[in-house]
């Protein structure tokens, strides 16, 4: 065994150093897709170890792949053959519950939804939720500034963040445990690791905010005449139902008739012929009065023409099967393969001509392309999702340009809340100017000058 | 004239220079204490100009220091003789207001309550406000992540900021300003300059989040009998008026009796014998319903005897009266000078005891001193008055020691909103390690190597 490796060993011991076939049966990339190339992956089981690992890799040029659950989407965890992988899978306790403040500190690697699940049980809400929840891990959720579909009401994964504790390219530790709502003392550090990939340092721990959790859910499905009636009940929701709207889900009229008439997957709930519909939640704290208010704030939009059709979930049933349209994936990706998704944001008055600008340029280029959007409107975030039925990196390259190009008058991001990863990276010009993305070199030097941490990623 | 001040001038003309007799008659820190003794006083017009003078300044190894309307609390912006103050007083314009998604664009000279009228003008609120709200700048409240008295619903200045633009040490300007609520393309930078007191740049224009108007407000004060229920009441709260409890202003009962029948600068509404008593705000958006539900609520609390008594304002004037009576700091200030004020934050379940040590100690080592507590408890975040009588510098430190060095075992801060400047730079290891500090240092030394941007402040 090399040297790094027997030393890595004596750290981490057996349980903590994956080599060979078990390394190659890893997913190379997220999704579980490929397979791992990484000269090992280890496991540490306290964030001392890790401290003692990546001193070690720091004396060694030995660069590293930050791991949670392998769920991004943008390539953020894939490791060279050269590399290695540092699998938080061992630090998942939860180890501390204010269940008075409402505050849960935990390690990295715990999976979202445990940490949900802690929550609940305590009467608290975690406040993110996203698809992958069961893999994805709260250090990856940091490492991301993870999204989701109640970001509208509680904010993103930053939101959630108190305090947190990381391991630096060198192997310090640095312990940032804020419990706090409110601590001006000197710069809060947590931020330099919140979104920023595991480029400038592995977190270990966090300390999350947490909600009380709502006794009520109200959701209703809704038809829409026009993009600007869409803005207007935007508006007029979060007004209406102040402080409670926790999602306001838009799909274009394709995505609908998708999802109902074409592929049969989900029933047809109200006419299919119309431009947009939205997925509307709100979430409060009495039953009977929220659910009479959301009906009268509705029908007030229905009679004043904002709303030409509305739907209200008589049951959770009935609203877990709207959202399982909404998240239904696997029918999109059946329907829309070779597909290409995008994880675009833009001021909400820029949508719709964007929109029309990037179909329009699209079937110019590819008559047969097929354009399908949804999306958190309320956040100014949507997904695009387009085939050509082409599956060439060429052809996803054009398709790519022209998508994230269009967004540069608009100053859109390229990113809403996938991150930048591999994938992403030579298109941050069309979201960063050059001053921005010289300074972020300037953070990344100072705080890893041998680029050691997820090297090649972001920047 | 020296030549970096012809050079200065040359930049920002006449207007934009201020020297001798005007520099001395301006403060030398906040409140209006003392003489300016700053070099010169540059008033730059646009962030144009201001990064000409930056450039200007890093050439010539020029120190300055950012002002913006000197409503610090922690001078922050003091200013010594050879530096030179920058004054962002003559970039003060409201440049773009997206009404649709409530998005304003400003220059960061703008004072805060120009900016909150703006907002209410087309129905949207600023969320940040403040007792300094006519002074204060946007830049100011940036520079400091401001709190104040809606932290609980809307977070601090720092949740207001979707993007910003700032002059680096160098005069490069970088124009981060992002208008999405999601944007995770690369590392969000502007949180590099958001309470970090003008050390890493100067900021000069900010995108701010708006909020819907709300269009009601319930205002009630509560007795409450001992710590344990007020926790309890502050949960039940956060619960029942789920996403629309927007205040919950603690007072300890020694507090209320100087305000009342101490003084007489207030009217007693309720028994004065209490321990705590609370000021509690939910706004909303229907005048009627929220008000029944907001009495139902702490009818029920009166009847679980989790509250003692409760007076709900009937009208805007009571309400105005019993903010008047938390914010009196004036009367405050009669009764209790020499006085020291501090502004901590500390877990919630601590607080009782914090604050019962603080005293004891306190009393036995001054047994004439007087100490009245109050605070945003629902942020972890209390003021102390404390007074010994005595008014030397000697006695001040041995006291904040005091103050401080209790927050060490229970993670605390010595700066829940107000910052650190010069006032508690000493004080700062109390809250944050040597680690902690020696990456703030980094982060100074990556941005400011040649230190000129308020140097001696926060590090
Ligand atoms: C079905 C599905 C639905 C999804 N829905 C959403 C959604 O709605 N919103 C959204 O934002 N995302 C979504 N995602 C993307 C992804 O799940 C999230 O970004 C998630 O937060 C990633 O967590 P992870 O533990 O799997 O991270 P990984 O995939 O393991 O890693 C992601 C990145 O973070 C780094 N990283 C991981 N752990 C650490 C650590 N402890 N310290 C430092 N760096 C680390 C990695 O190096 C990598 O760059 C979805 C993904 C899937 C598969
Ligand atoms: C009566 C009163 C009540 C207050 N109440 C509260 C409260 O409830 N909550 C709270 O948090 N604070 C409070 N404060 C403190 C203070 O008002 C705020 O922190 C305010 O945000 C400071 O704004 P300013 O423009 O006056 O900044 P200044 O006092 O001019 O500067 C403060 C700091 O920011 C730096 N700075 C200023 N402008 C810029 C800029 N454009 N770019 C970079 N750095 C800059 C300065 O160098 C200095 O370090 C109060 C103050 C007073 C007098």
């Amino acid at each position: 065994m090399e040297t790094i490796l027997q030393d890595l060993h004596a750290i981490v011991g057996d349980a903590g150093l994956l080599l060979g076939a078990d390394v190659a049966q890893r997913p190379a990339m997220s999704l579980g897709k490929g397979s791992c190339e990484a000269r090992a992956i280890v496991r540490p089981a306290t964030p001392e170890e890790l401290s003692q690992v990546m001193a070690l890799c720091h004396r060694n040029d030995q660069p590293v792949v930050p791991w949670g659950g392998l769920t991004g989407l943008v390539n953020g965890a894939t490791a060279q053959p050269h590399e290695i992988a540092i699998s938080l899978e061992r630090m998942t306790a939860i180890e501390e519950f204010d269940e008075q403040a409402g505050i849960l500190v935990v390690q990295a690697g715990a999976p979202m939804q445990k940490v949900q699940e802690a929550a609940a049980d305590k009467g608290w809400l975690f406040a993110l939720d996203l698809g992958a929840r069961g893999t994805a891990t709260i250090g990856g959720n940091i490492a991301t500034n993870a999204g989701g579909n109640s970001v509208l009401r509680y904010g993103m994964m930053r939101q959630q963040v108190l305090g947190l504790e990381a391991v630096l390219a060198d192997g310090t530790l640095l312990s940032s445990m804020n419990q706090m709502l409110k601590n001006n003392a000197g710069y809060d550090l947590k931020h330099l690791f919140i979104g920023t990939e595991g480029t400038l340092g592995i977190v270990t721990r966090a300390v999350l905010r947490l909600h009380p959790l709502p006794r009520s859910r109200n959701t209703a499905f809704v038809g829409v005449e026009s993009f600007a009636q869409l803005s207007i009940l935007l508006r007029e929701l979060s007004a209406s139902l102040s402080g409670q709207l926790s999602s306001f889900e838009v799909m274009w009229g394709n995505f609908y008739r998708l999802m109902t008439e074409q592929t049969g997957k989900h029933p047809v709930i109200m006419p299919t012929d119309l431009p947009y519909y939205v997925l509307i939640e709100a979430t409060g704290n009495s039953a009977d009065e929220d659910a009479q208010r959301f009906e009268q704030i509705l029908g007030e939009a229905l009679e004043s023409g904002t709303l030409l059709d509305a739907v209200i979930a008589q049951s959770e049933t009935q609203a877990d099967n709207l959202w399982a349209m909404r998240d239904d994936i696997e029918t999109l990706v059946q329907a829309m393969s070779p597909l290409i998704a995008f994880d675009v944001s833009l001021p909400i008055k820029a949508m719709e001509q964007y929109v029309q600008e990037v179909e329009t340029t699209l079937l110019s280029r590819w008559p047969e392309a097929r354009l399908l959007v949804f999306g958190h409107m309320g956040d100014g975030n949507l997904h695009l999702i387009i085939t050509t039925g082409a599956d060439t990196d060429a052809n996803r390259h054009a398709v790519e340009t022209l998508v994230y190009e269009k967004l540069v008058p608009l100053a859109g991001s390229v990113s809403a809340e996938h991150g930048i990863g591999l994938e992403k990276r030579q298109f941050l010009p069309c979201s960063r100017s050059d001053v921005e993305i010289a300074l972020m070199k300037t953070l990344k030097q100072a705080l890893d000058p041998k680029n050691l941490l997820n090297p090649g990623k972001v920047i």
